[in-house]
C-alpha cells in the first residue's frame, strides 16, 4: 500500500464515523433498507404493491405508488409531531408495513410489540423501551388499557383496517397519513427528499427494537442498525430467492410482522418490488385459497404452521412451486417430505431475533438427489451454513469459562453453543449493558442453542441449553426425539422435556398431538401411549437409552406465536399435571 | 433518541474507522467479498467451480474446494514474496480468476491490465500503478517487454493455462501454488483463517486498480474498495438473478475479466457458488457450442458481441433462456427483438469502469406487455434506474459551472448528463487528485454520459458527451442514428460521427458494416450507400435534419476490448480516408 493511499484511508477512517452524510466522502452512502420503498414507487408506481382482506372484509390492493405515498404521509405527520419512538400494535396489516416505513422515513425507531402477549407485557415493552406514540390496530387497542393507565398522555393512533382512506370507515391512522400529506403539499412538496431515506446520519444508528419472546424472563429489546437490517434484507432476497427470473415474487405473510420486523420481509420484498399479500391471521382454509388462487410463490413460516398446513383438510398439490422460509423451531424431515409432495419447496433457515431473523441456511446440494430419500430430507432438516452476508457460524464448547470460545470437532456427535460473527449479528440488548456484554461474551454472539458440527461443515440443532436432557450422564437431544417422534403414522406434533429421575438424574417426557382422523375413532383404535413407545424401541434414529418411557396424548400443544412449543409450559404440565382441558380422554 | 444510545454511537463512530478488525464492535465486520470464495468451499466443495478450455486444448474441470486451495496457495506465497501491488495480464483463464481472490487474500491488490493494449500501454499502467509483481498468461507475455526494459526487476509468473498442475506443461504460476501450499501446510497449515478473507483491515481500503479504456487519452486507474466492490457484487447478485431458483447458474465468461474486474462477476458468481466457463477468446461457433451442450445460463457481453453471435451461422433458438446482462454501448431495439428470438434474455445495464461496471438496470414492466412489439424493444433499450443498492441516477444541466447539479426535466427530450452518488461510486483515481476533483464535482460521479429522463422516471442515454453531433444549433444523438440504420434488413452494425460542415457547423456520417449473406452478393444487389440514405427518409424514429447524407460502406468497425465503437478512430478516418483495407469495393 502506497504511502498516499495510506493517509487518504486515515482521512476516511476519521470521516466515516462522522453523523453528517455530507461529511461523508463522495462515493460512500450510509446502508439503510427505508430507501427501497421509495426506489420501487420510482421504478414501477402502478405495480402492485399490497393485497389484502380488510378488517371489513374488503379486498383492497394497492399499487407501489400508493404504498410510498402513504408511508410519507405518515412519516411527515410524525415528524410535525416530533413522534420518533414509535410502538406497533398490530397483525400483519398494510398499516404495519406502511409504519415500518414512515417511521424510519421520519427519523424514528420502530418498537413492534406482539399482539398475542398480555396486557402486562406489551406495557412493560412500550415503557421500556421509551415510546412516545403507539401505532394500534382497532382490534388489539384494548391490549393497551395497562399501559395507559400508566402513560395517560401517550398518543394512540388507532388503524382499523378497513378498504377506506376518508369517511366513516377510516380512523386516526388514515387521518394521520393524510394529514401528513397536506403537510408535505404545503409546506413545498418536497416528498421523500426532505425525509430519511436515501441518507440516514449514521447506519450504525438504531432503525429499530423487536422484543424477544421472553418465556422465561421478562422480554429483551433487541437493537437492530440500519446497517445490519439493509445487509440482512438482501440475504433474505438472495437466499430465499425472491427476485424471481420471470415476474415479481407474491409474498404472504403469515409470519407476524412484529416478530425480528418480519425478519426484514417488509424491506426485502420491497427491494425486489414484490407483492405483500397480507394477513391479520393465521387461518389455514384462508392461506390455501390465497396459495391456489393468488399465485403465491413465497411465505414464511413456523415448522407448526407448516405442519398444520399440511394437514389442513384442503391440502392438495400446488400446479405452482412455492418457496416457504422455515424457521423458529427445528423442523424434521418427515414436514419436509410432506411439503415437497404439496410442492412447497422449503427453503431451510435459521436465526433469532438477535439475529435479524434468519442468519443461516441449509443448503440442498445436488449430491444429495442420491441419496435415499428418507436421508435426503433429514440433511435438509440440518441449520446449515452462514448466509452470504454473514461470516460462517461457529458451534464452541459449551463447558469452558465465559468468553473462552473453542471450536468443538467437525464430528456430528461433540455438542457446543451455535455463535454468530458478522453483520446480522443485532448491536445488543436495550438499556441492558450486561445483558449485551453477556450475549457477546469473547467477540461472538451466543445463540443459546445447542448444536452439533457435521464432517461436511454444515451445523446441526440438538436443542435450546435449557432443553438438553441430561440423562445417566449422556445428552439426549429434545430435537432428535421430536423428529423421530412425528414419523410414527398416527402422530400430528411431539414435544418433549426432561422430568427428574432418581436414577438416571433426568428422563425424558414426550406430548403428543394425533392427526384428526385418529382423534375422531373411538376405543381400540385411538393411539395408546404404550403403541407409541413400544414402536419407538424400533426406530434406527436412536439409542434404546433414549426412548422415552413417559408418552402423553394431548388436545394441543402450548405454542409461542412464533410457532415454538413452549417447553417451559410442557416441564409446568410435568410437574403439576397436565390440564384437565387439554387430556384426551 | 436516549442519551445512552446516542454515546454508545458516538463511540462506535470513531472506532468504525480503525483499522484493526479486532477493535470493531462485535456486531460488525468490514464488507468484502474475497470471503465468497472461502464460503463457496465450505458450503459445497465437490461442487463444479470452473469449466475451461485450456491452451492446450483439454477441458479442464476444477471444484470449488479446488479453485479455494488454488487460489490459498497463491495467496501464501505471494505474501511470504512480500508481493502486494500485482499486475494481472491474462484472457479469461482460471489463473486470473485465482488470481483475483489469491492476490486480496495476501492482504494486495489488484491491477489487471487489458491484453488487447499496445506493450507501451501496458507499460504505462503497470508503471503508474506500481506493481511489485506481475502474473501473465503465457500468450501475452510478451507484451510486457517494453515494461520489462524498464523494470527489469520487477519478477513476472507465466502462467502456461494447461490441464496440468505439475509436471513438464505446468508453469511458474502452478509452482507458485504448490509453493504457497505447501509453506501454508509446514507452517501449522492455518489455511484461510491467516488470510484475508472473512476479515478485512477497513472496508474503504483499496481492493484492485482497474484502468479505464484510455481510446482519448492515457489510461486513468480506477480505485476500487473492498464494500464497494461487495456492495456492487451483491447488486449483481440480484440483478442478473444468479442465484437462481432452481440449481446453481453456469456463468459463460465472454466479458473480459479485466475489464473493471469483470464487472465484479469473479466475486458475484462464487456468491451463489456458480460455475465459471472460462474463454480465452470470443469465438462465435464455441460459444454457440457451450451456449447448446453446457447449459449455460448466464453471460454478459457488450451489444456488439450479441450482435455478432446473433448473426453467426450456428445461432439458432436455445432450449433453456439464457440471461445476457448487455451493457458497454447503448444496445439498440433491434438487437434485443433479435436476442429475444434465440432464447437470449437481455438484462439491460449501464454503467463504466468507474461505477464498478453496471449501475442501472432497464426493468422491464408488465404494463409494456400490451405495447406494440416494436415499442415495447424500444423500453428495453433504455438504461432505466440505479441498481438496488445504488442510490437513484440523476441528469443534470449540461451547461451549469462546474459543480453545480440541476436536473434537468423529465420529458424525455432535454438532455443532460448522467451522474451517479452511493456505494457503487469508486473511490476515485489513482495519483490523481485533480481529476478525482473533477470526476466528482458537486457531490456526484459524473459518467460524461448524455441522456433523457423520460417522465416514467427511467433514463436514456442519448451519447458521449464528445460524441454528440450538433447540427445547426440541434443536437443529434449518434446512438439515435445507430439504433435507426441498424433496422435496414441489410445492416449488421452501424457507427456514426460528426464532420465539419461550413453551413451547419457538424453534420453526420455513418459507417455501416452488412450481414455476410450481402457481402457475397454482386454487383446491383449490394447494398448501396444511396439506398439506406433514402430508406433512412422515411424512418419515423428521427427528424428529417437528421439523417445522415454521407454514408460509407466497411468491412469493419473499429471497437475496444470492450466492445465499444471507437468513434475517435471514425473520425480519423471521416478526416484522412477510410484505409484501404476497410473499404468494400
Amino acid at each position: 500500500m502506497s504511502r498516499a493511499s495510506s493517509r487518504l484511508r486515515n482521512v476516511l477512517g476519521h470521516l466515516m464515523g462522522h453523523q453528517q452524510p455530507s461529511q461523508l466522502p463522495h462515493h460512500l452512502s450510509q446502508l439503510s433498507p427505508t430507501f427501497f420503498l421509495e426506489r420501487a414507487a420510482a421504478i414501477e408506481p402502478n405495480a402492485e404493491a399490497v393485497y389484502h382482506v380488510t378488517a371489513n372484509g374488503k379486498v383492497l390492493r394497492r399499487s407501489y405508488m400508493e404504498l410510498a405515498d402513504r408511508a410519507r404521509g405518515l412519516a411527515y405527520f410524525l415528524r410535525r409531531n416530533k413522534y420518533s419512538r414509535v410502538g406497533l400494535l398490530a397483525p400483519n396489516t398494510p398499516a404495519f408495513l406502511e409504519s415500518v416505513y414512515g417511521i424510519v422515513a421520519a427519523g424514528g425507531v420502530i418498537v413492534p410489540a406482539n399482539i398475542r402477549l398480555k396486557p402486562e407485557d406489551i406495557a412493560y415493552i412500550f415503557d421500556f423501551a421509551e415510546v412516545d406514540c403507539i401505532i394500534a390496530d382497532a382490534e388489539y387497542k384494548g391490549l393497551l388499557d395497562a399501559y395507559l393507565k400508566d402513560h395517560p398522555s401517550i398518543p394512540v393512533i388507532v388503524d382499523t383496517d378497513t378498504d377506506a382512506t376518508e369517511g366513516v370507515l377510516s380512523g386516526p391512522f388514515d387521518d394521520a397519513v393524510l394529514e401528513g400529506l397536506v403537510l408535505d403539499r404545503e409546506t413545498g412538496s418536497k416528498g421523500w427528499a426532505d425525509l430519511q431515506s436515501q441518507t440516514v446520519a449514521n447506519e450504525d444508528d438504531m432503525i429499530a427494537i423487536p422484543f424477544t419472546s421472553g418465556t422465561t424472563s421478562k422480554p429483551k429489546g433487541v437493537v437492530y442498525t440500519h446497517r445490519g437490517a439493509y445487509l440482512a434484507t438482501l440475504a433474505n432476497v438472495v437466499e430465499s430467492g425472491l427476485n424471481l427470473p420471470n415476474g415479481r415474487c407474491k409474498y404472504l405473510w403469515t409470519l407476524p410482522m412484529f416478530h425480528a420486523v418480519g425478519w426484514t420481509f417488509p424491506w426485502a420484498v420491497c427491494a425486489v418490488r414484490g407483492i405483500h399479500v397480507c394477513l391479520r391471521k393465521i387461518d389455514y382454509p384462508l392461506i390455501w385459497k390465497l396459495l391456489k388462487d393468488e399465485g403465491i410463490t413465497h411465505f414464511n413460516a413456523a415448522p407448526t404452521v407448516n405442519t398444520l398446513l399440511c394437514a389442513a383438510a384442503e391440502a392438495s398439490p400446488l400446479p405452482q412451486p412455492v418457496r416457504v422460509t422455515v424457521a423458529a423451531s427445528p423442523p424434521t424431515a418427515h414436514l419436509f417430505e410432506q411439503m415437497m409432495d404439496l410442492n412447497l419447496i422449503p427453503v431451510h433457515v435459521y436465526g433469532l431475533t438477535e439475529t435479524y431473523g434468519p442468519i443461516t441456511r441449509g443448503y440442498v446440494l445436488p449430491e444429495w438427489e442420491s441419496l435415499p430419500r428418507h436421508e435426503r430430507f433429514a440433511k435438509m432438516a440440518r441449520q446449515g451454513h452462514g448466509f452470504v452476508t454473514s461470516l460462517p457460524a461457529r458451534i464452541i464448547k459449551p463447558d469452558l469459562p465465559e468468553g473462552v470460545l473453542v471450536d468443538v470437532a467437525r464430528d456430528g456427535k461433540e455438542i457446543g453453543e451455535i455463535v454468530f460473527t458478522g453483520n446480522i449479528c443485532a448491536k445488543g440488548y436495550y438499556k441492558d449493558p450486561e445483558a449485551t456484554r453477556k450475549l457477546f461474551a469473547g467477540g461472538a454472539l451466543h445463540s443459546g442453542d445447542l448444536a452439533v458440527h457435521h464432517p461436511d461443515g454444515s451445523i446441526q440443532i440438538q436443542d435450546r441449553a435449557k432443553d438438553i436432557i441430561i440423562s445417566g450422564g449422556e445428552n439426549i437431544s429434545s430435537v432428535a426425539l421430536e423428529s423421530m417422534l412425528v414419523e410414527h403414522p398416527d402422530v400430528l406434533e411431539a414435544g418433549v422435556v426432561a422430568v427428574p429421575d432418581s436414577h438416571w438424574g433426568e428422563r425424558p417426557k414426550a406430548y403428543l398431538t394425533v392427526k384428526k382422523a385418529k382423534q375422531k375413532q373411538e376405543g381400540g383404535d385411538a393411539l395408546l401411549p404404550q403403541r407409541v413407545i413400544d414402536w419407538a424401541r424400533h426406530q434406527s434414529a436412536i439409542s434404546s437409552f433414549m426412548v422415552p418411557r413417559e408418552v402423553e396424548i394431548v388436545r394441543e400443544l402450548p405454542k409461542t406465536s412464533t410457532g415454538k412449543i413452549k417447553k417451559n409450559v410442557l416441564r409446568e404440565w410435568a410437574k403439576h399435571g397436565t390440564p384437565p382441558d387439554m387430556l384426551v380422554e
